[in-house]
């Protein structure tokens, strides 16, 4: 294997608040630390990552469309735009690249507009309700997929 | 009182066309002169505020996590945003500023998707259909929860 | 101007618990108390101010329909009328009295069946979730479209 | 056929506002003089009429139930009361009198609230949409059911 | 009064089944003297009246459209299209001739699908569930819409 | 045990109808019979028992209210109001008293418009379709809640 | 009386874990505890009790089937399958025997799904929230209908 | 015709994609394609044509706000913004300029939620499934409406 | 090429009183005027055109049976049928026939029963609310796809 | 047995299309040889068999209301109008004819507006899925329905 | 053809209670006479038949798992599985053998929740309201999809 | 660390088909396989584990409920259980152990009766789309709340 496969993270609306409000929910750590995170784990798969945050729906569809190319995966958590975004949804199915759908809290026990995602109608895979860990768990997943993970 | 709350008032998609288009409905003062209005009752009702209007959800969004520390409340009027955007709701139930959400028109006689409001669920009170005077009303529920209403 | 118009403020079925029951949600004043506070502030905008309550339907219809003649305008907490009273729009609609509807919490926050107000279908403008101070504000707002406010 | 058939004409909430209230919907006349023609109609047709009319539901519950022995028929615009009065629909069952529902307007072209009658589901017939003159046909339909009618 | 106005009663699919099945439902007359009675009243009002039915929902349509000039008035049974065809609607605004719909059975007691009448929507008034005596209380309201009425 | 528990027994419209009609459904003792073996039972159970009934939700809502004080539970029957009433509902909350709710029928076999009733989001307990019995029932459970029944 | 009535108590999935889990919803006895009680209560009541439990529809359905020519009346809290099964519903159709349907808990203030049941469209009778306590009452109904009832 | 009129043509989310992605659906060609035939085919209309093209709600509206006094229509193919966006309803209904809207595939034979349209409330007339023929025929229609159009 | 490719126009419900009713919404031209601007521009675009009108549902479903070999594409309005009818989904299904569907007024902005389209289902493209221009642009789509457009 | 049977075998839109159009779906035959097999079958199982297909509802019903004297039976695939036509079931429930409905494909694994059948309501058996042996074998339980088939 | 073909017949819930209840329904013949018949009937076709039923959902859908290499094809009643039951779809469409699916009585006549079946899904054929026949026919209709049917 | 942990696999319906039946959807190894593949990850990260399956919905809430003491977590897969079982949420609530729900396959690309899922409402974290991978993935996700998992 020449090089490492690249995945870029994209965190959606409001994940940029992580550890600043809501702590028993979100937990204490910021999105910096949440990212840090995510590197280190992708450094023992094997991944490249590059990690972007926005609360600006098209920012979103313009890093999705720049993906390939530059980046051969994607974790996205979509926060909010998870139930409102048809335009990410059709920026996923226009890239065609492998994607996995994470969410820190299990949005099914939360109110019924957050039951359904557009998201998923692209998403290879989708991972709820496991916190931060969900994002790593996703890498995993992702360098499963991209045949890049040294162990397992 | 030592200092004065400050207070920031966001108006969403569209309420920059105030007076340029539908004066019927609307009124015939810019969102300018609904502004200054704004400013001078605030001035005495013993606030400090900050007007910005954007069609972007994006930059409502970035504003509403930016305000803590150096706003104490907030009025919206979502405009548009008001029926489609879980992003803002979010925004706002992280914050948890004061918040009074206002509408020109009296949302619950028109189109059927505009009775509903994500907004509302974390507003503390909303004030429809009372025209520009409702922004008025509103600054002053806000000066009663910040405790800074001179008169009353 | 010669006489100042005057204003009928309707309470709804279970208002006149105010202070009685739940004052966490409704606060710990009587509904007399919310009255004496709406006469005084109507005094302060120029107002006359009749306040009844009643947990009959029929006899809150009987009082809109005669309301033409003794009364310029109106402010009502429909209470659980709110939702289900075709027979109080009718009302609202036949006298087109200049009206304010008012609830106390944020109904938008709380069941289902509470989202929706037949009330809202006639009235002029809404104001929810702000407590007594919405009763206050209710009165501002119809002074203003009575032209009797003093001060602004 | 000795004594005359004797028939109750009921109207529900806000019908006593006729003539008052939207003349261009409801006609110029007042309440009065609708039962006025309705008692002409009446007696041509050989039949007894009473007329009451009440904004209350219970009133008009209380009415029907004492009904039976004292009157043969029922005529019933239930106004408002049509779309939420499961109280009248037992009322009219329990008392099985024949029945015939009246609306001034065309109820099933107005909003959509109004398409739905709990009364229709008790009623013999229902007459919608034909004005006034509704109410005389209605009494005629009941003359012929109650076998008084002269003419036809 | 120079001439009679001219009044079209259409029966739609199946009414030219009456009295010949499920009299305990219809009567036992047929759907001639149901006509012949209709004449009869018709005569009576100072009127004149065709009638003609189909199980074509494409022939209803056809004399709807035909009708202006030919008739002042229509009658309308629309039988099973009552509940499915937009086409017969359509008609119907296009003539814009005063027209009275009509149903045997209290179709609002019948199954779900039976309670709601495209036709209505176009109708002046509508008569249910009064029997062939509706058909007569029809061409009463029309007689009285084009003032040819004699008595009354 | 000093004194006895007291209870109110709340019967809605149409239920003093109770023997006069559809005896086949509802049994053939009046509402006074009712009342009378509800009054033996409750004495056997050491409660005090007082008895009223109306058609109108008003007074229901009244009598609810007052009840604090004067009475340590509630059985109520609320007839067609159980389908309709937020009112009802809310003065259940407001007063929060141990509350059972009764129905003679076995509503949830009925039309769809009886399946849900208001006031069991308020009730503690809900008995349905055992006839004059439940009204049995629910004083035994109620006097199970208030301490006072003797055997069991 | 020659032979005591028999009664089956069926208690579906999940009632073998009272006591053991969730007392502040369920009460601290066991089922053991609850199934003696009942048949205490039997005893004084003159009927033979016999209880089961199982978590498997199936087995549920064969106890109902079998139960005819052994018991004369079944009491059921069929839990969860309260909402997902038509298999019970129609194995009780099947049977025809005097069936009353208990819940512990006061399904209808749960959530949503929980608010139909299956069972009740087949059982005479059903009794919700009252905890141990409604089957004890719903021995007592069992005992009305299967005339072995000492006392009332 | 002293000056051409002017035409806006605004492409949403994703469609800057055309040409790279999915060529079996939206064909080979890109947006730079798209929009040079566009200008050609505005040329043989006589009128002007700007190409914009946003992956931004923020920025569309924008757009729509800032084209009357600019340009004398629009055409406007709204994306997955098509099915989300009430405030690209607002600013179209605020500006009141001729707009076509276009979709290149048939969205009425896709996903459900494809089916519907904010745009199309304000839009005077949509073209669908005609794929990039028909933003041609969308700016034949608009040289119609703007009296521009040479030959027809 | 050797002939010219024929196209069957087919016109539903109602569209023979094109000019004689509504003309402020269809226009004042008449079904024949329209199909002659449709003939020209067929001429034009070097395509043969057969129109054929009917308020027949099973009319058009022969003459779409017999298309194939006949005719090389079809033109559709299929007025009030467009929501109803089955039938013509299927005989456009089984035909294979390129097919653009045509309405005069923007269907979406109508009454909510118009806004569904059977015949999308089947249709190539569809083009509404252009008046009747909509269709000499579905002729041009038309001859497009049929490859005998000349110019463009 | 004197006389055969005689069964009626109606087709709806479209079925004339046989084994014209998608014979993957619908077999290589044409109308006229699954008539020619239904034909023999019914000779085998002792019944007359006349076929007739309309693309009309009205001509459907037409047939179905002459039946009764003519034919002892109905077989019927209502194509389309299966979904649609409140027409045929009124006429279905009006001759009150032994009638089985037969669908060749599995109307319950297509689009969902396919799923549900007016026509089913009326019919005494549903075949669907089984091809044209479907045909053949509503013809076998129609023949054991009017006690005519041979064997078995 | 040297081998029958087999076929495994499956009765689901309460379809052993056949001719124990409700025979005016389900006729008076028990399950067992069923298989008997059905027996006949496959040998007759040239089939060979196992037999089973269960009140077990998982019962069921072990036997459909295991039915590959021992049988040829399915017939199964699902009883009120029918309408709950997704692991009986998952199973049918596991194991891909042919399968009818048939029913006693017509489904489509009786409560809402009988209407949908999941089995359908998964079934090539669905025969319904045809009482036992319709068993003899699914195994005709069986006997041809397998080839063995040596007559037709 | 004394002890290990020990985990409880849960498979419902149909997952012992794996491999068996289509491979292109869930792979070609066996449910064996994968309990294998499942009980080495569980050996690295520190975890007893026993692996179960059946396809009775019993036997898995027996299961369940005999969990607590045996076992300190569960990764469930309830196959078709999980949107129709109610019985197994309630299993799940009642032993309050953390629980991770798989799913093979993306349920929310699939069929719509397939978006829903009981089990998520009790479920800690739900892993959907990423097949075998995905319990893999569960595993470490409760090794990490269970304190076992080694790396990390």
């Amino acid at each position: 294997m020449a090089t490492a496969p690249r995945v870029l993270l994209l965190n959606g609306p409001n994940l940029n608040m992580l550890g600043r409000r809501e702590p028993e929910i979100y937990g204490r750590g910021s999105l910096a630390d949440l990212e840090a995170a995510c590197r280190r784990r992708a450094g023992e798969l094997g991944l490249g990552l590059e990690c972007r945050q926005s609360n600006h729906e098209g920012a979103l569809v313009d890093w999705i469309q720049e993906a390939p190319g530059q980046f051969d995966g994607l974790v996205i958590n979509p926060g909010a735009l998870t139930h409102t975004s048809v335009a990410l949804l059709d920026a996923l199915q226009a890239v065609q690249l492998p994607t996995i759908e994470v969410h820190l809290s299990n949005i099914h026990r939360r109110e019924a507009f957050r039951h359904h995602s557009y998201v998923s109608l692209a998403a290879d895979g989708v991972i709820v309700g496991l916190g931060r860990r969900g994002y790593l768990l996703a890498l995993e997943a992702l360098a499963d997929k991209l045949g890049s993970q040294v162990e397992v």
